[in-house]
């Protein structure tokens, strides 16, 4: 009864209400789904970035021109590279925007309405920044562990081990919350469809 | 009246149909919106592909360890790198996906519920492919370009100015394709959300 009566206040008529009982259970546990893979998305993301920003590492390495035995301290940190730096932006930006939609989410029972057409808008705004920093940072990582003989690009990962772990593991991070963001987007979608349906 | 008919077709009961008139008009807007940015998705993607594979460039290039008036032929191509590789086949399955929803588009009035479920789900996948691959394939270039000098990775666009060119232009086609599909991703959950309204 409580339920029926929050959907006639979010302006729905009445005529409709009886209709949309099955619609609002299934909104209801779509609602609690999204707010759980919001709050994972918050945690990745914030991981993510923590995780690239103490990847910092220095090491003693040979300098050309000079003797090899004659080595000097060389820092290898994240904003070495302007796709790392990318990555940072894009994926502090996710972690605000998770916490407004988490905040959000809670409230959807309210207006629903409206807020699940935000979430399925930004969300997929979201699905191309995420992706796109992990691509950039995943591309640049990949040569740092590999190299590319080609072009005569040196791999870094065996001298900065420690700092290639903490770039792997922050595109392995931002990787998943792209697949949430999808999952969110799809969520947000289908709740939509199960209304007109 | 013959769309009337339609809609009672697609099992929509027939006591709703006269609410849905308009929403049906704005539907018919947003599906010939729809079907244009498909069409252009798929411009933008077999350009994209057609230009990174004609990007191959051979130039005569000092090698280490030889006299530096020596020179040997190098070529540069796509396949040199593996952001390069996952670019071409990212776009190539988004060319053929576009094919495949621009057909589907056409169809889109005859039971538009599900296809537009289906187009809105999707897209987001798409999304993230493509702004993944643009992200990689940006984040390789833009080292070509300009270097980096922290790690000893020399530019090459001087040298392979051609090639870089043809780069370029093919990640600036699939940034645009990229907004494609958000822009129609958000057009078919505006479309769900018009159905509720």
């Amino acid at each position: 009864m409580e339920s029926t009566d929050k959907r006639t206040a979010a302006s729905t008529p009445a005529s409709e209400s009886a209709l949309l009982h099955p619609a609002a259970a299934a909104s209801a546990k779509y609602s609690a789904l999204d707010f759980v893979l919001r709050v994972l998305l918050l945690a990745a993301s914030v991981s993510a970035v923590v995780v690239m920003a103490t990847s910092k590492q220095t090491e003693m390495v040979p300098v050309p021109g000079l003797p090899p035995n004659i080595r000097v301290p060389f820092s290898a940190e994240f904003n070495d590279s302007p796709a790392f730096i990318y990555f940072m932006a894009a994926l502090s930006l996710t972690g605000l925007y998770s916490i407004i939609t988490t905040l959000a989410s809670i409230s959807v029972f309210r207006k629903a309405k409206s807020i699940l057409l935000l979430f399925a808008l930004f969300d997929v705004v979201f699905v191309g920044i995420v992706a796109s920093a992990t691509g950039a940072a995943g591309g640049v990582a990949y040569i740092g562990l590999r190299g590319n003989d080609h072009v005569r690009w040196n791999k870094i990962c065996n001298v900065y081990d420690k700092f290639c772990r903490h770039i792997g593991s922050s595109v392995a991070l931002s990787l998943f919350a792209g697949v949430l963001l999808v999952f969110l987007s799809m969520i947000s979608t289908f709740t939509l469809y199960k209304r007109i349906r």
